[in-house]
């Protein structure tokens, strides 16, 4: 048993959503969650800074005596995170690589679609995961830039007009080419699942990356006898803007108040 | 006659629709800017990071001998700009006064409408500048936070059905209440103008703050016998993420491709 904190991170409160599952995964296991909410959003960012934002993520992280890293923002994971992940003394993954996998387990036709952020689609970070673990599948890929700031207007209701149309929009050469298994590349989008699955039909399954990393974590921890078999974790939040705007939206991901301190630190100063 | 160049930030791109009618009014002038693309957008920070980021800002354009500075970002404008302005020894002013002073000054009913991001409609700079104008001024403001991703995304054009939509749901209520000005507190509004002028109707009077401040700014200089009276200025161009994906889309903004050099700085290790 290892009671050190598992610690998560994103560029700002999509992470949550990976939060959320490992809470219900694991409910013994202490979160240290980091949102760099200052920096917020990663995604049109170049690779270089994309990799320096995420090293200094994961050096806040290491101060708090974790036990294990995930990088549950789906920019992170797609530009550079494997690249720096063999830097560090303890496991750092990103929400991608466990994806990938789920992705080529449910795949039948091997044809699987993929959305995400501008810079996870200019990536060519999954197509290399996904070739490697099935050299023949076919990727089509569609950059979805309007999802997160509909997401974060709260228009994530399958009856929201503005929602369908834009999702219909990014959504029908991926219907089209018949994938049969979609990855959600970016943390905010398991909040619009509902509106995605009805318009890709009922025979595509639907891969939520932040889903995959917490069950991915959690066998690993098990194989290693590290999980931490106790009756409820303890979470702390930090953020790199206001705390309290922070706690306002929170629940938006979390699907409830956040329980836990929240605090707000500065990761340039730290450098 | 002052050859010293005019400076003009922004947090991104949206600041280059102020340096475009700078160029059309003023072409003899030098012009110095700076978008802080690394850090994009501030319209959802808290102000004490709005008030820090302009500080980095201004003291990069300071260290260019320039003779003024005009703050062409809105939620800087309308957060804390005035508080901070006075610390500088040349003129530093927003794009929200100049904009304030026109829509007082075209208003008949006293009804002025303001849109914005988040943070510029929370913020009571705008009502404060408009009740000191117009004291019997009534002020009807809605917050349009999907704007911006849809200029980006390049959905600007007034057939755009997604733009048509959501700019329906946001005006109708200020339209209800009969506004006859309305300002367009955002950079990047200059550029759906068209489909916003459609829908409140050709009574309502659209105020464009980069357009209002490159106007201010000609008056200023001129009572000060401190306009360059050259043929053509030189542009520099300072950006705080990739110089090349600047290049790219600036010219959505300014309507032509790109004159003069753009570099990369970096605001953060400066301080």
């Amino acid at each position: 048993m290892d009671i050190r904190p598992i610690g998560v991170f994103d560029s700002g409160l999509g992470g949550l959503t990976c939060v959320k599952r490992l809470m219900e995964l694991m409910p013994g296991e202490d979160i240290i969650y980091l949102g760099d909410t200052g920096r917020v959003p990663y995604g049109g960012r170049s690779r270089e800074t994309i990799i320096k934002y995420a090293r200094q993520d994961i050096d806040f992280l290491l101060r708090h005596d974790i036990k294990a890293v995930v990088a549950a923002c789906g920019t992170v994971s797609t530009n550079g995170l494997e690249e720096i992940a063999g830097d560090y003394p303890i496991p750092v993954f990103g929400v991608a690589d466990a994806a990938a996998e789920a992705a080529v387990s449910a795949t039948k036709n091997g044809k699987i679609g993929l959305i995400g952020t501008k810079a996870s689609i200019r990536s060519t970070a999954y197509d290399e995961k996904l070739l490697r673990l099935m050299p023949e599948v076919q990727i089509h890929k569609t950059a979805c830039p309007l999802f997160v700031p509909l997401v974060e207007e709260g228009r994530t209701g399958e009856d929201d007009p503005v929602l369908s149309l834009v999702a219909e929009q990014y959504l029908a050469d991926l219907r089209d080419a018949g994938v049969d298994t979609l990855i959600l590349g970016c943390t905010h989008y398991p909040l619009i699942a509902g509106t995605v699955g009805r318009i890709m039909g009922p025979r595509v399954t639907l891969i939520d990356p932040g889903a995959q990393a917490a069950a991915k974590l959690r066998r690993e921890l098990y194989k290693l006898g590290g999980l931490a078999d106790r009756e409820k974790g303890a979470y702390s939040y930090f953020v790199t803007d206001s705390a309290e705007d922070f706690a306002r939206t929170a629940s938006l991901f979390l699907g409830f108040r956040i329980e836990g301190s929240v605090k707000r630190v500065s990761l340039e100063e730290r450098q």
